[in-house]
């Protein structure tokens, strides 16, 4: 059993759009990801994803409705089924919360589309 | 689809150790509780349980090994099995994550048992 510090956590990805896994609970994985720019629209099945800011805004692009823009401290819950595209208008740091299988790219498979995750080491 | 701000949710609960449902990621309950002393050694037999600590500091007490302290911006997973009696220091700010049919005190049933929540208002 192992203390995750968000920040130490963050500190060590230098990337975007890659999730490194951080915890589970029972099925669910808890990944810390860094996004900048725009994502590409795509669905997941079966699976709820939360996105928690940590740093910077984001901004959740959906089909027929409003875009929601969560700043630090905000999360969005979005259901599965719904197509979303997640843009980060700055660099963002999210904590991502979704069934231990979800693929970020859901329906799609593309160079953005990450198989095997890092992971974060414990404070 | 709704944003959750965590500073306003935390803003409108007025006690301690009741936590307030905040949203369901899959079969995944997210839930904001204030913290304050100590609470009661228990353990959850089939669900982990990840404490987030947004404020104060929260020292989470095991059996067998050291204690586990964390403060903003930490988080700890507890695996299910394993008995814990978390203790706030000071008043603590914590989002919990955990199977949504989690009892908070776990094996036990007691005056400090909270088997409905409330809930927190969207921003």
């Amino acid at each position: 059993m192992e203390k995750i510090n968000l920040a130490a956590g963050f500190a060590s990805i230098d990337d975007y759009w890659k999730p490194r896994l951080a915890g589970v609970v029972n099925d669910m994985a808890v990944k810390l990801v860094k996004l900048d720019g725009e994502f590409v629209w795509h669905v997941h099945d079966a699976e709820d994803e939360m996105f928690l800011v940590i740093r910077g805004r984001l901004r959740i692009r959906l089909r027929e409705r409003e875009d929601i823009v969560a700043g630090p401290g905000e999360f969005v819950i979005v259901p599965r089924g719904v197509e979303h595209c997640p843009v980060a208008e700055q660099e963002c740091e999210v904590v991502l919360l979704e069934p231990a299988g979800t693929v970020n790219t859901g329906n799609l498979r593309n160079e953005r589309t990450v198989t095997e995750f890092g992971r974060i080491a414990p404070a």
